[in-house]
């Protein structure tokens, strides 16, 4: 039996590096390819990206995973050799479901959705965009068709992102977070603003770089095994497990934009990094689902980088960075204004209060259209409606409305939304359980040392890797099941002083 | 037949495709990546290698090229697809004569023997790498030996890298070199040296940089497709004919080392960008041979670089930007400096003059030792002679002398050095070519206009790609055979003005 786990290991470490392979060649594109590259560098990603799942679905690794049932169940669930062999079955079983040929088709299909959607943006063009999304559509409920044993149709489109949660969960998830958010908004938007005009002055990107990933060091990014790059979009890239990397972008004018990127991809490679060696470039040598990545990044950048004992520690730094700029701000002015709830129509541009919102109407959204009740020509009325109804504005243009994801256009419908609010809301279910049992974390932080905290994420989160699906890690961590219960109180202890609710 | 040149051809592009990812990871590796990253990257790009080489060998390969045997014959020499099939079935050939096992082992050897040499250097021990060495010594005659049509045990080692020339050939190269160039070398030493201290100021890394690639565009390196980052040791790597990037190095204190780099480096990535994009990623796709390749390195950097019109160009621009430095420094003191003749025992900061001594020293002990006449315990001393009798100098520690190159360490013993040379002498027949057909070139570099060079050089030599070997591409180009002829008449007429000889 060794002999055939370390055939099948063999096999999967060959496909992982492959998939590392592409990911160094898409993080080069984002950040130094020339810009007459990509017509070969997009022949490569795909040919290496053909070539690991032409390895994955090899009937011999079925074969493999069959020989070993009877061993995986004489080991411990949580093993590394019978984690390996379930986790791999189960994405084995979910790419032998999806036909080949379907699977090329739907792929091709999503790169010309991209590139057109590219060119519609800008011209706000979403006629352009409905044949295309309609058949995106349809492409999204064949897949799910393929899963005939779901309860839901949107259940394995979700678990290709989040395995073990279902459309039911999410339903009820968004519906308490909507019933609780919505009135919270409402009534900071009734509440004066504060005064966040010290963080739109001019910051020299030099430094604005050189302090945010300080701090990602401090928090317990590693830059012998990183480093951080600017794209036009912030990703975290990983090419094993000793070579995690981050990207950012800096505007001058925008202190935020920077800091809070560099703090959130820092969040998701300090998980990265310390995924336990053994299990790089295998199936369960990468996070939990991109949920439980989400709870890493989100917990970095909000529950400890908008934290008061973190600045407590980072402001007097920043000051001495800026001078000019803070020196007659106080830190009570500057952690205000890192945490002003201001709804907007822009996801991305969201802060901790509206953002799980712009989710929830998405999420909802794509249940519609799956379901029917919503066409996809309508989605611009639908849009502006629930706009107005979760965030008290709406887009005047569909640039800043149906048009202004790239997530529906250059992927499936269904699935695409919830990683971030699954994130916030376990972010502070660990951080309860983190608080537990290290009731010294905060005190620690306002010191400026993470290393208790992050050295408990590492044991309970970082060091199973992928072995768990986010029901079975929930357990495990928290002993309980999924809730929105402590990141709702999170929220109304944290907004409720701020905005003196 | 068309549907088989297209298989092949399809299949080619493949490994091709592989070959450009791993160079997209090994130009990573020593530009951006972090140092923990070096072991999974080895194993990835390795990965690449092997699956390149496994699809390489595929006996689909060979049938295709034993079918397309008499398709080939039907088309002109010189057209893309008979010169695919005729240069693949070479390539094809010259692998299958190499057992798989055989060449596993001989990489895995030479992988350790690089490492052991990275740690026997900085400490001289050349006795820890004796019993290494004389194993690259049996493994590179037991190459040899899988090639039993060779007239000389070198000639199969010489072609892997410069197809078409031939042992005897270097031979009477190297010692045609060797008879004109020591006494020249002699003459030079017994005259006063230029003052070159202009050289050897502060110049601040930026500017240079942006001076170095400025002057590199000048010449028609496209940087939209491709870059210059910093690396310890320049190098050029292309990713497709669209993204060919160099690297380079700067010394603050020293003028030299990132310009003539990164001219030399660009002369690598123009020949490159210039062939022609149908046969991208494809066996003939490439530059002809090392040695060709380094025709265009060197052209560009010698005989273009340390030019008199170029820099009566440059040489205002340069003073430009380092007006400090190089106000007063009239340009005829500054031509002299960057032309200035030292015999020294390091190789690679050898001038234009003392480079071929090198090459011709090394390759007689590639001779000598894969004959049998010196054995590997002997080179110290050996090294040691023949430096004194070619150059007048000799190391004083084995770090300066049979250490000083990776080549031996990491790779075979044979047909390492002669390509080098083989630039020099190519470099001078085509300039002599193009002056015939152009001879406005040298006015045109004064006025700093070089298209209508670079465009000989493209059409007479990088149009080609891989077609052709050493012997047909210099008939092609000038007619005749290769020659040492021009390359010693132009260091005489040059030199013989700058050393009043």
């Amino acid at each position: 039996m060794e002999e055939r786990v370390q055939e099948l290991k063999n096999r999967l470490v060959e496909i992982g590096d492959l998939k590392y392979a592409a990911s160094v060649l898409t993080w080069d594109q984002r950040t130094y390819m020339p810009p007459e590259g990509a017509e070969s560098r997009a022949r490569q990603v795909a040919l290496l990206q053909r070539l690991a799942h032409e390895k994955f679905i090899d009937p011999r690794v079925g074969r493999l995973l069959e020989d070993l049932r009877s061993h995986e169940e004489s080991l411990p669930y949580d093993s590394d050799t019978a984690s390996l062999i379930r986790v791999t079955r189960r994405d084995y079983q979910r790419e032998m479901k999806v036909p080949a040929d379907f699977k090329a088709e739907f792929d091709e299909h999503m790169a010309r959705s991209y590139h057109q959607w590219t060119l519609a943006r800008p011209e706000d063009d979403f006629g352009r965009m409905v044949p295309i999304l309609e058949k995106t559509l349809e492409y999204s409920r064949q897949y799910a068709d393929y899963f005939p044993e779901k309860d839901h149709i949107i259940d394995p489109l979700v678990s290709i992102s989040d395995e073990g949660v279902t459309g039911a969960d999410l339903v009820q998830l968004f519906g308490e977070l909507r019933e609780n958010l919505v009135p919270m908004v409402q009534a900071i938007a009734s509440q004066p603003g504060p005064d966040d005009s010290c963080l739109y002055q001019h910051f020299p990107r030099e430094k604005q770089l050189a302090f945010g990933l300080e701090m990602a060091e401090r928090f317990g990014y590693d830059l012998d095994r990183g480093r951080e790059d600017l794209s036009a979009h912030p990703v975290t890239s990983a090419f094993s497990l000793s070579d995690v990397r981050i990207t950012t972008r800096v505007k001058e004018k925008n202190l935020k934009e920077a800091l809070f990127g560099t703090l959130h991809e820092a969040g998701h490679a300090i998980y990265t990094q310390n995924i336990p060696s053994e299990l790089e470039s295998t199936p369960i040598g990468l996070g939990a689902t991109a949920g439980v990545h989400e709870s890493q990044s989100r917990f970095w950048e909000n529950l400890v980088g908008r934290s008061r004992p973190f600045w407590e520690f980072a402001y007097p730094r920043l000051q001495d960075i800026f001078p000019d700029q803070l020196r007659d701000v106080p830190l009570e002015t500057f952690y205000r204004a890192i945490n002003s709830v201001e709804p907007s129509v822009i996801r991305t541009a969201a802060d901790e209060v509206t953002y799980s919102l712009h989710c929830a109407m998405r999420f909802e959204l794509e249940m519609d259209l799956l379901e029917g009740r919503v066409e996809v020509a309508e989605l611009p009325e639908v849009w502006h409606e629930r706009s107005l109804e979760y965030l008290g504005v709406a887009p005047e243009e569909n640039r800043d409305g149906v048009l202004q994801d790239m997530n529906w256009y250059s992927d499936r419908i269904g699935g695409l939304y919830q990683h971030y609010t699954l994130g916030n809301v376990m972010s502070a279910m660990w951080y309860e359980a983190a608080l537990e049992a290290h009731p010294e974390i905060p005190d620690e932080a306002a010191e400026g040392q993470f290393d208790t905290l992050r050295r408990w994420l590492t044991e309970n989160i970082h060091t199973h890797g992928r072995k768990f699906t986010i029901p079975e890690l929930v357990e495990r961590v928290t002993g309980g099941e999924l809730t929105t219960e402590l990141y709702l109180r999170y929220l109304d202890t944290k907004y409720s002083t701020l905005y003196d609710l």
